[in-house]
């Protein structure tokens, strides 16, 4: 089961406002949603670029992944989320392309959206995400 | 004049034929376009993924702008690329909304394409690429 595209792009930030503010006024970014879940230390907003998508991302401390992600590489992009329609058919061809699996099972991601991830070091040093909609099919109007 | 969308992702690579392994086998990418450009120090493929493309990038030499990214960050994602129907309003207006241009004039890019960059300074980290299709549709059919 390979994805059916990118789903989005998902993009570590500090200043939060000032990276809202860039991608509205340069890029013509409309805010999709926006959650804060403190058990993954993130406030994140998704945004709309025309047919595609951007996941901002702001750690909520310096001891959280996206907190470590900036104070290694600062600002930038920090994965490519992938959607696919079955999330565990896809896990399980991952694996068996010999891929490294962060989460072997999928769990709930931001926004409604079931997630996993694949280790970086099994994609040539990108981050990837697979997303499927969940029953609430936040982002997919 | 915003985007329509993303058009690909860079991910800057140091070992071509094992990225495009690992697109292709876990990912289920399709090798699109495959060029090499000896005055940007950089050989590409251009690989779709579902309805999505990702832009590999392998540098000739360290003394390339892929090269020292490699160097500096090592592999991973590089630029995000943007589709315009309209490059040279969008540079005014990316110019109007304060960001720095990179290249203030589009010129000849990858697979006839025509391309301009704006500084990661000015999108909170992320290099991006704005994309228009030349007379010569590559990669539109």
């Amino acid at each position: 089961m390979h994805p059916e595209a990118i789903h989005h792009i998902g993009h570590a930030v500090d200043d939060l406002p000032a990276a809202m503010d860039v991608y509205q006024r340069l890029l013509g970014g409309v805010v999709e949603h926006r959650e804060t879940v403190p058990s993954q230390g993130v406030e994140a907003v998704m945004i709309r670029v025309g047919e595609s998508r951007v996941e901002l991302l702001r750690p909520l401390g310096d001891d959280t992944p996206v907190g470590k992600f900036l104070a290694n590489r600062g600002p930038g992009m920090h994965h490519v989320a992938y959607l696919v329609s079955d999330i565990r058919a896809s896990l399980r061809d991952a694996a068996e392309a010999g891929a490294e699996l962060i989460d072997t099972e999928p769990r709930p991601g931001l926004f409604g959206l079931e997630v996993a991830f694949i280790h970086p070091g099994s994609v040539a040093g990108v981050l990837v995400e697979y997303v499927q909609y969940g029953g609430n099919r936040h982002g997919s109007s």
